[in-house]
């Protein structure tokens, strides 16, 4: 491919929802998704939510032929569910696991355990490096009553400065995955705005696919409809996102998402529609002009929106902080008391043990349970209130950097 | 400087042993280190261990004129401790936590809460951005028998694999800080090797200060005998690395270490010498020869020798994440057979009940606390087998990558 001005790239980007013993028909699926891939041949395929290993090594072997090329990214305690194929030699990657990433003790949610991270490979796409990030971010459970926000908005702001630092010196940078987040959210905004990157939906020549380039929508039949009541057409959540540097061009041909059921198939491939993107990237000895200066205004407008929010996480945090901590020390102000009723009755100071043994030990357990869980929590928080700290000051920075050096 | 073919940086880097309540003579000590820094007029200043927001808020303001621009690193539950004043435009900046560091429950160590990371800062010096990342990894605490050696190992490689994704739009990068390893330890070689940073020590014209470069001395008044007893002479585990790139050389001028006292006063800046490098880049139309190129052959065995030490600390990961599993599996059999034997006094099976009523509680507290802290253990170690996992394949790649396109 030396030599040649034009590079065409296939990239099929995915949430698979492949979660052991929950996901529903998931080996049915992922065998599906396995066959599809090799048919189709893409150049790149970025799928999310491989959470079993096994999955990962099944695809693996089914897709050696067509994609010789394959990364898992392995993080927390689930696993960060990242795995991408490629018919380019991949040269190497980078993990990066956001800092924040929802609490451990929401356990209905489980994102604390995946370890949400974005995967870096650096591909080589003839003679031209790739960098094809994928990633995905915190779920949004309740649109109305976010509490997540902040959480997912570091992400988006970690997720960005992450693609700027480590793609200075890419010729293409390509981003997939499922963001959760609608194309109009101040974390798309912030992302788009801070890299410069492009969303293939809104460039795509050709579209064919869900209405508004939908991903989650009623028609499939895995989706969780009462979720969706709000959004009877559906939601756009998953992206394909790219940009060019240099002296490139890039266009978007064609972009299509699968509609409620695979290809052909009587069953969709996840609770999520894939993405599938065809870019056409031309080597030529002008660059074309840059959307990111005219956008510069409402770029420092999105980053302070975003800042904002991110405000509002961190007095949240920091009242967490401290009733967690006020609720720690009133446990160990009990025990204390415990002990010096305890040593008192000892030493033979009171008249006789007033409260009855068991009642007593009971209690003591009880304010230990409270003293280390309330501990724990406490220091949680504190990671959490330093996290949103750095992004806002970041972010503060940010805006003085595009003030003084537009 | 723009248009000025040299530039003159003259860096300063210091583990500063800033622990509040526990570090000896403290403030008096922060207070030093702000006087000589705004006596010297350094370019860039790395600290580490400036474990206390109102101490960086303190040099804040004493070096403001100095320095006007400065960087607070935030991460974990203490925090980073890293810290960056400069004389150039601070950018942006780009905070790397690592995947591993220590264990929470080695709470005499600590690593663990401090969130233990690299900070990266891009600074424009003139009319070259200069990459200045300020890290600290896990200290080693006993080199005889260093059960933290495959952790350190993680974090020199995330190290080496930030830096080089990072900085390759760099013209100049720099890497200063207590890299808690010895110059011939693996993961030094590791790190120069990777990513073709230069030692300043080695490559220093001049040099004053501690014989061999040590910045861990026995005539430092704050460093624990005991711990030097095997290295009468000191070592050496904080560096001054860098490198530039394209058409730039650059020259170590000049390295200096305090030698046990900070200059012209009677005790030292910290228990740790402050290094101090001054580096001559100048602009050029050639490219010197990189010394990467002829290294390759070494560095294969470099990274295979880190893969192997990576590979043991694996192992046992594996075999504690075993154990503890095991250990939840037998607290939560204990647990049930308690509630069994509950049950059946409940429903009048049992010839009343066979153990004392304040026992059997006392047992199931226990069993609960243990089920706990085994789960949480076994949690913590899955995390760790995963990270361990992921960097021995990136190991793996990197071999590949070496082997095939040298």
């Amino acid at each position: 491919m030396e030599g040649d001005p034009t590079l065409r790239l296939r990239i099929f980007d995915l949430n698979c929802w492949a979660i052991r013993y929950l996901s529903k028909r998931r080996q049915e699926r992922v065998q599906l998704i396995g066959d599809v891939l090799r048919q189709e041949g893409f150049d790149l395929v970025l799928l999310q939510e491989v959470w079993s290993e096994r999955d990962y090594s099944d695809l693996k072997v089914k897709l050696g032929r067509s994609y010789p090329f394959s990364h898992y990214f392995r993080s927390g305690v689930i696993g960060s569910g990242l795995c991408v194929f490629s018919r380019f030699p991949i040269l190497d990657t980078l993990l990066y696991q956001y800092s924040l990433n929802g609490y451990p003790y929401m356990l209905q949610h489980g994102d604390w355990f995946c370890g949400k991270s974005v995967g870096l490979v650096v591909a080589w796409g003839g003679s031209w490096p790739v960098l094809p990030p994928s990633c995905q971010l915190h779920a949004e459970y309740c649109r109305e009553k976010d509490a997540y926000l902040p959480h997912r908005l570091v992400q988006a702001w970690e997720l960005a400065q992450f693609i700027r630092h480590t793609s200075k010196a890419a010729d293409v940078v390509l981003v997939g995955g499922d963001l959760n987040m609608h194309p109009e959210d101040v974390g798309i905004r912030l992302l788009r705005g801070w890299t410069g990157l492009r969303d293939a939906f809104a460039e795509a020549t050709r579209f064919e696919g869900c209405e508004d380039g939908c991903t989650l929508v009623p028609g499939n039949c895995f989706t969780v409809k009462s979720e969706l009541l709000p959004f009877p057409r559906g939601i756009r959540i998953d992206y394909v996102l790219y940009k060019v540097t240099g002296s490139f061009t890039v266009k978007c041909e064609e972009l299509k998402t699968t509609k409620g059921t695979a290809p052909g198939m009587d069953i969709p491939f996840s609770d999520h529609e894939a993405v599938m993107a065809t870019l056409q990237i031309r080597r030529q000895g002008q660059a074309v002009g840059d959307t990111l200066g005219t956008a510069e205004a409402t770029l420092a407008d999105v980053v302070t929106e975003a800042r904002t929010e991110v405000g509002v996480g961190l007095r949240a945090a920091q009242r967490q902080r401290y009733s967690t901590g006020r609720m720690a020390v009133l446990a160990l102000l009990l025990l204390l008391l415990q002990a010096a009723a305890a040593l008192g009755t000892l030493v033979g100071l009171g008249a006789g043990q007033p409260f009855p043994k068991l009642s007593f030990t009971l209690l003591a357990f009880l304010a230990i349970g409270v003293l280390l869980l309330s501990t724990g929590l406490h220091l949680f928080h504190t990671m959490e209130v330093k996290m949103l700290q750095g992004t806002e000051e970041q972010m503060r920075m940010a805006l003085r950097t595009l003030q003084e050096h537009p």
